[in-house]
Order: C-alpha cells, then sequence, then structure tokens
C-alpha cells in the first residue's frame, strides 16, 4: 500500500478521509451543507472562545477576530447556497470528532493552550480536506464554491500551528503535533461516515 | 421635569441613560473600549445562538447570520483601535444588565421566542444609545468612530422587533416590548455607574 502524502498545507495530517465519505456525504447534500453551515458557526465560537480565554494574547486576540470573521462570511454564504436550493438548515448536531480529539487535551498551564491550538489545527486541515473533497467531486456552482472555500481555509491549519510555536515558546510544538495527529487518524478511522463534515 | 423623548431609532426606551454614566466611563476609556469589544463579541454569540435554536425559520437564520458578521466586523474595528493605543483587551465580565434583563423572559412555546427578540431590541437599543453618547463625547478619531459604530448599529433595534413581529404573529409584541422596556428602565436605574457599556 502507497503511503498517502498530505497536501503541505495540512501537513500534520497522517491518513486520508477514508473511501466512501465523500459518497456519503453527496448522498444527503442538503444534510452535508447543513452540517458545513453548522461547522462555519463553530469554527467562529471556538475563536471567539480562545480569544475571551487568552484576552492579554494581543497577536491571538487579533488574529482569532478576524478568523471568526472568515468563519461567518462562509457561514453566510453556505446559508445562500442552501436557501437557493429551497433548503432549510437542520439543527446542529454534537461534533464527535472534534469533541473526542478536544478531550485529549491537556488542561493546565501553557500546555493547555498549545493544546487547543494544534487541535484546532488538525480540525482545519481536516475540514479543507474534506471541503476539498466535496470541491472536486461536486459540479457547478457548488464544485466551485467548494474549491474556492477550502483555498480561502487552506491557511487556517498553518495560522494555528504557527500561534502555538509564537504564544508557547517553550513548548515542543512539532511533537505534540505529531502526537495529536496520531490520535485524529485514529478517531478518523474509528468513526462512521455519515453526511457531515467530520 | 420635562419628559425623556428617545430617539426614534430606539422608541420603546422609557429612560436616557442616567447623568454620570458618561463621565465614568470616559475616566476609564480602556475599560470601557475593552468592555465594548466583548460587547460587541457576545452580540454576535447572541445572534448565533438564536439562529441555532431556530433553525427551521430560514428568514430569522439568515438575518442573524448578517447580524453576526455586522457585530464582529466592529469588534475588529474596536480592536484596532485598542491596539493603536497600545491597550490590551481585558477580561470579559459578566454582564449584570443582559443578565437581569434576559431573567424576566417566558422560557416556552412562541412567548420565549418573542421575549428573546424583544430583550435583544432593547439591548441592541441601549448600546447604540451609549455608544452615541460616547461619540458626542469624545474628540478625533475615536468620536468619528463611535459616531459611525451607533449609525450602523440604528437599525439593529427595529430589525429584532420587526422579526418578533413576523416570526410570531400570534404574540401581541408592542404591549410585550412596552412591559419589558419598563422592566430595563428599572434595571437602568438600580445599577451603578460603571466603565461599561451596560
Amino acid at each position: 500500500m502507497t503511503e498517502w502524502v498530505p497536501d503541505e498545507r495540512i501537513a500534520a495530517l497522517k491518513v486520508p478521509t477514508p473511501p466512501g465519505w465523500t459518497d456519503v456525504a453527496l448522498a444527503d447534500l442538503h444534510g452535508t451543507m447543513s452540517d458545513h453551515a453548522h461547522a462555519e458557526k463553530k469554527a467562529a465560537l471556538s475563536a471567539l472562545s480562545l480569544m475571551s480565554k487568552e484576552p492579554s494574547r494581543t497577536a491571538l486576540v487579533g488574529r482569532m477576530a478576524k478568523l471568526a470573521r472568515e468563519e461567518l462570511r462562509h457561514l453566510d454564504q453556505v446559508l445562500g447556497h442552501l436557501r437557493a436550493r429551497g433548503w432549510e438548515l437542520r439543527r446542529d448536531l454534537p461534533d464527535r470528532y472534534a469533541a473526542r480529539l478536544l478531550s485529549l487535551r491537556r488542561r493546565d498551564g501553557p500546555a493547555a493552550l498549545v493544546d487547543r491550538l494544534l487541535c484546532a489545527a488538525l480540525i482545519e486541515a481536516r475540514s479543507w480536506e474534506r471541503l476539498n473533497l466535496l470541491g472536486e467531486a461536486l459540479e457547478a456552482d457548488l464544485g466551485v464554491f467548494y474549491a474556492e472555500l477550502a483555498r480561502s481555509e487552506a491557511g487556517h491549519y498553518r495560522l494555528f500551528v504557527e500561534l502555538a510555536a509564537q504564544e508557547c515558546p517553550g513548548e515542543d510544538v512539532q511533537a505534540r503535533l505529531a502526537r495529536l495527529a496520531d490520535a485524529e487518524a485514529d478517531i478518523i478511522a474509528s468513526l462512521p461516515h455519515e453526511a457531515r463534515i467530520h
């Protein structure tokens, strides 16, 4: 079996999305897009929560505010595509993928911030990979939309890894990232395919 | 004593901000602006929470997503003004004003949605009034900023009142608004002046 080499923009990921996810996601595109809308919202909420937790880290605060704005711009765009198809937003469902990854983070001291940033980096990387898969699989306006969205989200993984290095200079960011990425790969392998971003 | 007539853009408010608040707010402008940044963030969070609670109300969902974007644009702007002065964002403090107003809302059935929308309308109205006071009291770039901000926020009160009428046609929106506005006036009168938006 050939080893998977991730796109450099999501370099930390250890495994690709398993074959079959895209078919499930496309079979209920309404569900997938609705979940995607909530995923953009939750990414904004997570950035704002990080900002609130670390108010004195001015660089981080500024980056998170801008990131949250970008995620809400994407939310607005997904909602527009849902409306154009006459599809209601569905209820937000708990995100087992993110919850399991975040449950592994350390809670105290500088390690807590590193882990939070690196979990965010991995979630962004995985989201990017899947938006890209949708962009490749879909046609017409939705194909263009998802391909453009993936392009615009591509820097988020790197943003979080860089912030971890800048804000927590005493931590071994790369070693911790590799370890959390191993865990992320296990989570991806163990979750069933659903019509959701993850 | 002459009766106070509120600006038509915040028509429901029963009392003006008591004299003295502006002096306290200006005496610790760093604190006031930091609180203002968090207030914009909390307004965005509230809009996103309402969106999540009522996913099938497509018009409301779209309005809340756009409102949240606008609030985060303002957050970004306030953070820029803080940075320009070398002022860190301070810790977010509980908002006793909003908590007390929201504690009065009914929790079940269509009344819950009406009350949530009307509380949001009153909070927006009060915020607008105070941003306007800051715009009048401040000079140079900050005076311009707050005056422009107030202009751009002026429609939010009306947005929430209109949504209440549209989404809950069986409710007496005006009567309930007047009643909540009485309560809001009592809360405003009872809280001490602080270097905060409210």
